[in-house]
């Protein structure tokens, strides 16, 4: 890139637009060049990955005003992509409390609602009145807090009594006292809760801030949507990733280092691989077979496809409603039946287009031979054979491997295709066995 | 289900759990026993589909106060759900300002910056004093608004002059005017924008709500960043199952008809399917030298596998890099150059092992005859061309769908093999047309 030393206003736009595509170089000259009354605005927007990469290049005085800026829980987002030997030293930049609470916080994992959470909300008391309440907000609100949408009621133990809100307050009775105002039926989330259970709450509640509390229902912070909106868009990449049959990237596609995305995919590939080999193996033993009549070898493309394409579309559609929890474990009877009618149907489909075809073909090429008509029957009954099986294997797999503790995600199109490559072709082979012996074969 | 006649506090947990899963009848008889006082919450906290199920199966007198409870922009998303026939009845039960709020909403697509935005935010002028605007706050918040957290600061003509919050008024000297502590530089979207784009505004500017402005600055309402984390989950849905080689569903899997299910499932399913019949003519071009070397033939499902799962991780790369504007069409350049280099790596690792299985077999079992050399020279070569091939055509597969203005999400898995597995056997039967002729071709 070629960049003016001073950035204009339509420049910065544009590097925001850019800024995913930049290596981390380009981004640390590039942010050196944003003007200075921008600069801020520009840092506290980036993703903690960003962050971290221009900490790291900017000279030691620097870092510690840049360190500064950022809330607890955005510090300790930063301070996970810093590697730990270099950890303690960014850490040593933060004034004396948000050291204290950026280690707090550090020690939860970075996908739980402790990962998440900030500790700075404002809290009131419950027999404050509704004057005295507003009052002591505007006092809380000259230190920085993350939100002024919800206010939290705590008792002096900092247990969680209730919740209440400026616009509340704002209409309520000044004379009041909190806790008639305040509503007592809270939704929180515990330290631990997963992000991907506390974004599903999010969207169950329509809220915009989650109080996070500890065992005993003392409160250690809130997580706020802004950062469940990045949580959504993680776990859809990762998804996403792993349904191309992959290991998902732990940074955006042009950040990552080729040879750790040569691992991240190799690994996987071999992996398939391995597993398709076994057609070769499926393959040798009908060879006999294949030998007697070629013409059997020409619809194997055809055949292992079509059950691989019917079963990535059974396990896309299943493994996205669990994902959103349309889908439970124990819905699994009621998936297979639906999905054992939808199969059947589909092979059907695929069968009629496919006999449509060596029909038309034969007449127009004679392709096929004598026994035409005998391969057209092989290849429509294997199909809503492979077709059925493949969509019923599909749409079970998410079910199995969720249920033996792993990411029904995992169930990818190759996945799935590699699965019901092998059966597919002694479905299609035991149809022809049984179809052609006399003549054919 | 069984259920009690009114719900307990457990059992409406329970109920927002299965919720997703219920058919619509479910739906609407587990809503009635909710008890009075959560109903309100619950049916608020619903998503439009549900809102509108409820509310067409209610008797014509209740709909009134449901309708009333809504949102203008969460009751124009109701009505954009509800037929068109019956539309005009449903709209008629809101009060007359509501209605033209209403009506105005259901003129824009459901898509746009306008057809989310809500007519509700709190306003000031830029000539008030803080204390002026906190009071004239406290006294719009009495009727109901989307969000407090940003405060508008707009001309007699509605115009957006600039944007402040309730913290920032709460710190500044309250005799200050407005317009000397307000954000003169102000994100805004306007009415025709698009979801997607939007989603990409929130995150990149970390905003809680987006002003929505028309051509000439004047300000139509807000977008608040609790309707984008569904847009976000809602884009994410629709890009898994285009992925999993399908037209997106209109509704979650389990309310979505099994005819209108089989309707997007099959079309995408024999258009595939027709793609790949072009295997089983590849196929017979090469039928003379499956006749004569039959182990050829064994593997075939290997070689075209590898390519179309090689090809599915770098489409599904691209297409989420793309969807999260990490990846321009510009940029088509270097994800060739990195795409090269990946899928020749990635061919070679899929070739050793290949190879060391047709050896290791050949020891064991004697499987590949005399020429078994060859045979892996064969299979090695034609794993590394069609794997890095796959990669090539999958990584640029995506740009070429957006430049022709089709969504890059369609170049899913099995779309993806389809392509390569023709190219596949192309590659391969030329490959050993080169190695095994003189020997066994």
């Amino acid at each position: 890139m070629n960049l003016p030393a001073v950035l204009d206003d339509e420049s910065v736009k544009d590097l925001r637009e850019r800024w995913p595509a930049l290596s981390p170089d380009e981004r640390v000259d590039a942010f050196a060049r944003v003007p200075r009354e921008e600069a801020f605005d520009f840092f506290l927007s980036l993703m903690p990955l960003g962050q971290s990469q221009i900490l790291q290049a900017l000279p030691p005085k620097e870092r510690l005003v840049w360190m500064r800026t950022l809330a607890p829980d955005d510090a300790a987002d930063v301070l996970q992509e810093i590697g730990e030997e270099e950890r303690g030293e960014f850490l040593a930049l933060l004034d004396e409390p948000t050291r204290r609470e950026v280690s707090a916080l550090l020690a939860y994992a970075e996908d739980d609602a402790g990962g998440l959470m900030s500790p700075r909300f404002v809290r009131v008391r419950p027999d404050m009145t509704v004057d005295e309440a507003i009052r002591y907000l505007r006092r809380q609100t000259r230190s920085p807090v993350e939100t002024l949408y919800y206010v939290y009621v705590l008792d002096h133990d900092q247990k969680l009594l209730g919740v209440t809100s400026v616009r509340e307050l704002f209409t309520a009775h000044p004379d009041a006292p909190v806790h008639t105002v305040m509503e007592k039926d809270v939704v929180s989330a515990r330290e631990e809760m997963d992000q991907e259970e506390m974004a599903r709450l999010f969207a169950a509640y329509d809220l915009l801030a989650l109080p996070v509390v500890d065992g005993e229902n003392r409160m250690k912070g809130i997580v706020t949507i802004d950062d469940i909106v990045d949580v959504v868009q993680e776990e859809a990449t990762e998804d996403v990733q792993k349904f191309g049959g992959m290991n998902a990237l732990d940074a955006p596609y042009l950040q990552t280092s080729f040879v750790s995305m040569i691992r991240k995919r190799g690994g996987w590939l071999s992996v398939l691989f391995l597993g398709e080999m076994l057609t070769a193996s499926a393959m040798g033993v009908y060879e006999k077979e294949i030998a007697r009549a070629v013409v059997l070898a020409l619809f194997v493309p055809l055949i292992i496809s079509s059950g691989g394409n019917s079963g990535s579309q059974a396990s896309t559609l299943v493994i996205r409603a669990m994902a959103l929890g349309e889908v439970k474990l124990r819905d699994w009877f009621r998936i297979i039946r639906r999905e054992l009618a939808a199969g059947f149907t589909l092979g059907i489909i695929l069968a009629s287009i496919g006999v449509v075809r060596i029909l038309l073909w034969q007449q127009l090429f004679h392709t096929y031979g004598e026994h035409y008509r005998l391969v057209a029957a092989t290849v429509a009954l294997s199909l809503v054979g492979v077709v059925t099986w493949g969509t019923l294997s599909g749409s079970m797999l998410p079910f199995v491997l969720r249920r033996l503790g792993f990411d029904p995600a995992s169930a990818s199109a190759p996945f799935v295709a590699t699965l019901v490559d092998v059966s597919g072709l002694v479905i299609y082979f035991n149809m022809a066995a049984f179809v052609l012996s006399g003549t054919l074969l």
